[in-house]
């Protein structure tokens, strides 16, 4: 568990987007894993609310973690579809993923986006669904 | 059609995520559009290729301007699915959207995302599909 | 409940496919719905399995139903994402469907498909995820 | 072609369920494909329009074999998603699907769906994408 903890924290430091972005990974154990992002401005979109496309990268990533607590390091994501519910305002975004379902090189993973606010209240932002897959024996890159 | 290049300039330019990630419009017209992002290393994940959630992002984005040329300015990307083909490197992305059905309210369309390399050589890297909404009348903010 | 269960099987006999696959209303809520699907070898697909397609079919209509115990009736499915886990086979299928996020004319929804065996164990067969819509107004039928 | 041709409708005689619903091969070749399925009073929804259910399994049916064009006999839809456009009536159903990008297990493809009327007008009533893969080596069933 400490362990894993360790090892998702390196592979995030290891994503210079995800440095840029600033996502931390709050939570991992197998099948299940918590990445957390402090929202800042520069989130943003036009309205004043976080850029539906950090809320993508954001589940994107998480799905990629849950799944590769089943399927090992070397994993990604094939695809997934991801749902828009609420706006995204507040002080972090929290994505929840954990595995639906795993086979030896392909896991289905869900993750729900959550908009914390000062005070702790979540608020359901998002949702997506997509398949990760080992990339192990390289025989297919991407 | 310079007018819709003004406007859609203008709403990357106010979307401050666009300017943290340097998206740029490099065509717009009824129907359809293309987004370019120069390729540099803050956007990677761990292995020296553009991080995914940049690409969805892109595409995402694209998938929003495509249907607002059709439903108008105040769209959101209600939901969507990405296909990753391949790892994306090169000198900038290039992101081609355009309308595959589109009602009073809601356009589906599809995006395409290309690595373009120094000497314009294009590599597909994913394929994307989703449904733009307008919100317009404000019923539903997302 | 008994209202909303009636209300559920007279949609589905009025549905001359729903009547020729023979699905049927085991349980419905507000939020959810529970369909099943006896196995019979007219739904296999060439590896004595049931067809994709009968999964996809139950997963939608599921989907819808679920949506329609929040939005009303007047509901269809504007689209889903569905992944398929493992083969199903045994003696009937079940979906679960519940509502992940309603507003006012939209609904995000999940569907679980299980192939339940004569001695009642279930195996997960297949997850789905997708948007369903009032078209109570009538401004968009499909 | 020819042959192509040939073994793709000997898999749709041998998938009883698309016996049962009386679908047809109107042409086959490297990457593309086009099912066709007349439309009858049996797979209407409750409306008098074409079951959703029914265009999602001619979808379903004609990504995998778009896919199997290039991975070959032995290959199943992974996941996909599908945009109902239009309600469906007519006189069939036509189904176009093709390969977007084909790895050595792997494809994502399209299908177009459109309602033919009598006198041949097409409408345009479905879009999809998905996954399909190859299950020649056995090492996951689904």
């Amino acid at each position: 568990m400490e362990e894993l903890l360790h090892l998702g924290r390196q592979v995030l430091e290891s994503q210079p987007f995800s440095v840029l972005i600033g996502t931390r990974v709050a939570g991992i154990s197998e099948r299940e894993v918590v990445l957390e992002l402090p929202v800042r401005e520069e989130l943003f979109q036009q309205y004043g609310f976080v850029h539906g496309g950090v809320i993508s990268y954001l589940a994107d990533n998480a799905l990629t973690f849950a799944g590769g607590t089943v399927l090992g390091l070397r994993v990604l994501t094939q695809e997934y579809k991801i749902d828009y519910l609420r706006p995204a305002r507040g002080k972090k975004l929290v994505a929840r993923a954990s595995v639906v379902h795993a086979g030896r090189r392909r896991a289905v993973c869900r993750c729900d986006v959550f908009a914390a606010s000062t005070d702790g209240d979540e608020t359901f932002c998002a949702t997506a669904q997509g398949t990760i897959v080992s990339v192990a024996s390289k025989e297919e890159p991407r």
